[in-house]
């Protein structure tokens, strides 16, 4: 034995994080919000494990550069690799390989659950996450796409982001593909690492905008803190020619028609229009009208698996930080269609189309909009215990509270009156039960509303005269407590 | 290249499991109304990440034979060593370490989310379940404990389990230390291993009755499958007195008196009847009496860190099996005080008591009751696709539909209508909407109750007589068409 005691820091691991109280209360709210909308549109749910057979779940990360990493793995006791889920449509595709002949055909579930990414953490970017997931597996045609915008829209318009404040964007893998091969890229192998880089390049164009993107289709760009990007190095004539793509695919009215006479030489570019063309159509059918839902042919949406249409929801609103500077939010949420997923198993090729909204950085979104009901919240009603031989009687009264529907406890430390009235406070309580001595005696008990005593403390400054008129603090029988407290916060809640 | 494809094989890792939809739905209900419970009791929510350095969560898992065991450790990148959460309170004592100055104190929380245990899993054993804990920090008399075995008893009322179904038995550690000083078993490390042979013999007395105990207290028991398992080896006293308690510490009149006098002799035995009565006081004045909340000697309630009152949650009404055979489900949720866990960190100790239900195993249990809503659910509204040039029209239709607020998809494959018709069945749909080229000259469309439809389909035998009358099937004009469908759900859903 030794005197000195090692103890451990409570601390976590980097880009972990608690959730506190607020935080929580928004969260239910919201994925409560968002499950009824994909109820609404006919999903059901479905759960599954936190981690799988890495082999299992396979190396899909969307946006890996690197994609043996990304993923928290660890050998399980028969020595097989385990990975936690890094999302939630690898442990999809792998379910539906399981479970395919009892399944209705198309499956459609929803997910929702926190993924893991083994990345560098940063400001707003953490290593637990939640993603909340809606996917249509077993539908090859645009309809099962078109419909993962609506509800993209739809969810976010039941969030509270107004009409205006946000846009679903779509595009078409295949798209990209024609670009590059009308821009003479190599195809197969010899032109992979060129057509990464382009594809890298399109991806940026929110942030650095036409001419970094030109940089980076050609031999690179510095950025403001000087770091250098190496670039795609494309020729000349090549740079000019996805330049010219991408001013035509960022433009609403005859959008596609503009971008189909960039792509005439490549069948596979315009097989991409003409899907994007159906989606449209379904979109404009269903009321979605290009404020809603518009074609943009300048969204990548990573780089791995999506074979056909992909979406971006992002949030165009700009909203204010803390410090005055404006905060732009992006994109809250993404999809598109994976046809080869559930193949890797089953050697049959699957359609499946699918939305993901990345409800973490929403939430933080939706909090800066104003939009989550914090304000509104009340603690508990605290029942005060100003004499501790008669904790009994201050039970019997908290619980006719809770009986009542009423949220309520006992003060359950040991501390004096003051700091119990401090406790209140702290827990926003709407009001405090005092029964002291006299009150006892009396058969009665004390309310206090702190609410109400709060305003009026701002408008009496004379000290002593509050302390005789007590206002916002008053007697009632035993007998009629319990109404008397309800009154109370049914007045604050409104 | 080579053209022997290896496919993983969609499997999970042992021990883990999918959550279909049914369950999904019945387990989002659940975990609903348990917080609402916690709520009126005042706690508020909490999460916290699913895995944290192993140092910081510690070794606590409360019914690990072997400490070192039980959990999902893995390195992350700077080579520490970190551990998947293996229950909900060695997080919340990181968390009041961490954050002690700025919280209210009591600290009162709830947190639900998964736990994962690495132990060898079987029926109904899993490695990844899930618990709803509430916890209050910061209160160190009788009252705090005595508040969670009331919110255990409310909780599973409202979740549906009757009055006299379930049984809140209290115990208290030093009661059971109390015992074994009395029965004169060494203290300290030097009897340990006896110690702990004892509370394991006494923690299995519901599953082997007085007489195994009383084996199990001296040479041994052997099962009925021939597995022998080793006694604690007292002596014959020492296991005659052990019993002779045990008898006394079932009692529930006079139960508490009773079992003070076997611990006479043991000061801290007497402190934890002691500390029992106070918590039957308070229990008794908030209206919860032994039909709800009973004292109850024989509780152990695991082995490591609870250092004073134990509680256990168990269902005792007996279930009937899909095969007839009597299932018992046991307990459901269990807790104690535990004023050691935040010492770990700060050096102070900091007094706790929690509870914690397996909402899991409670899961099954209410399944068995017939607790869950399972048959009032209802797939949603399918609108079939007759003519695939026709999409937009149908999608105008299901968009119309949901904008009503009803729940309806339209079919998303590629089959015919008979296959649509099975989908329909198979997702439990109240109905379809049907639009061929007839009623769509017509301005109509058909509804088709399949509720309705089924159920007359039990009376008409003469299948020509059916298909001239198609019961259940009528036309209703396009723009009466969402409110006819909206009848034809709410008329089922009653």
């Amino acid at each position: 034995m030794s005197d000195k005691v090692v103890r451990p820091q409570p601390r976590l691991p980097k880009g972990m994080r608690d959730i506190d109280a607020a935080e929580m209360r928004d969260m239910t709210a919201m994925l409560g919000v968002i499950r009824r909308v994909y109820e609404l549109y006919g999903f059901e749910p479905l759960d599954t494990p936190a981690f799988e057979f890495s082999d299992a779940l396979g190396k899909f990360l969307p946006d890996a550069d690197r994609p043996n990493e990304g993923v928290f793995s660890f050998h399980d006791e028969d020595e097989e690799w385990v990975s936690l889920r890094y999302d939630l449509t690898a442990p999809l595709a792998r379910y539906v390989a399981a479970n395919f002949d009892s399944l209705p055909k198309p499956f459609r579930r929803y997910q929702a659950g926190p993924v893991w990414r083994n990345e560098k953490p940063g400001p707003g970017r953490f290593r637990q996450f939640m993603q909340f997931d809606a996917d249509t597996v077993g539908a090859a045609g645009p309809a099962a796409d078109a419909e993962m915008c609506m509800l993209a829209a739809d969810a976010l318009e039941a969030l509270g982001v107004p009409r205006g404040g946000y846009a679903v964007r779509v595009n078409n893998r295949k798209v990209l593909d024609g670009l590059m091969e009308s821009a003479g890229i190599e195809p197969g192998e010899a032109g992979a690492g060129k057509r990464l880089g382009v594809l890298r390049a399109i991806d940026k164009l929110d942030r650095v905008g036409p001419a970094g993107v030109e940089q980076l289709l050609g031999k690179g760009r510095k950025d403001e803190s000087g770091d250098f990007t190496k670039g795609a190095e494309l020729k000349k004539k090549q740079i000019e020619r996805i330049m010219a793509f991408l001013a035509a695919g960022l433009g609403d009215v005859g959008g596609l028609t503009a971008l189909a006479s960039h792509l005439s030489d490549s069948p596979r570019g315009l097989e991409g229009v003409q899907e994007l063309a159906q989606i449209e159509t379904v979109l404009r059918a269903g009321g979605f009208d290009a404020d809603r839902v518009k074609m943009d042919a300048t969204v990548v949406r990573g780089l791995e698996y999506y074979t056909g249409p992909v979406f971006e929801a992002e949030l165009t609103f700009i909203a204010q930080g803390e410090d005055g500077a404006p905060i732009r939010f992006g994109s809250v949420g993404g999809g598109g269609r994976y046809d080869g997923l559930v193949e890797r198993f089953k050697g049959v090729r699957i359609p499946a189309t699918g939305f993901s909204i990345g409800v973490s950085r929403l939430y933080a979104a939706l909090k800066a909009l104003g939009k989550l009901g914090e304000d509104e919240r009340r603690g508990p009603v605290i029942v005060m215990v100003l004499d501790r031989a008669r904790i009994e009687a201050y039970q019997a009264i908290v619980q006719s509270l809770r009986r009542a529907g009423l949220r309520a406890e006992m003060y359950l430390g040991d501390a004096g009156l003051k700091a119990q009235m401090k406790y209140a406070d702290k827990r926003q309580a709407p009001c405090v039960v005092i029964q002291g001595e006299d009150e006892r005696q009396r058969g009665e008990a004390q309310i206090k509303d702190l609410i109400e005593g709060r305003r009026l403390s701002e408008q009496i400054a004379d000290n002593v005269k509050w302390r005789e008129e007590r206002p916002a603090q008053f007697s009632v029988p035993m007998p009629e407590l319990v109404d008397a407290v309800r009154r109370v916060v049914l007045r604050h809640e409104a």
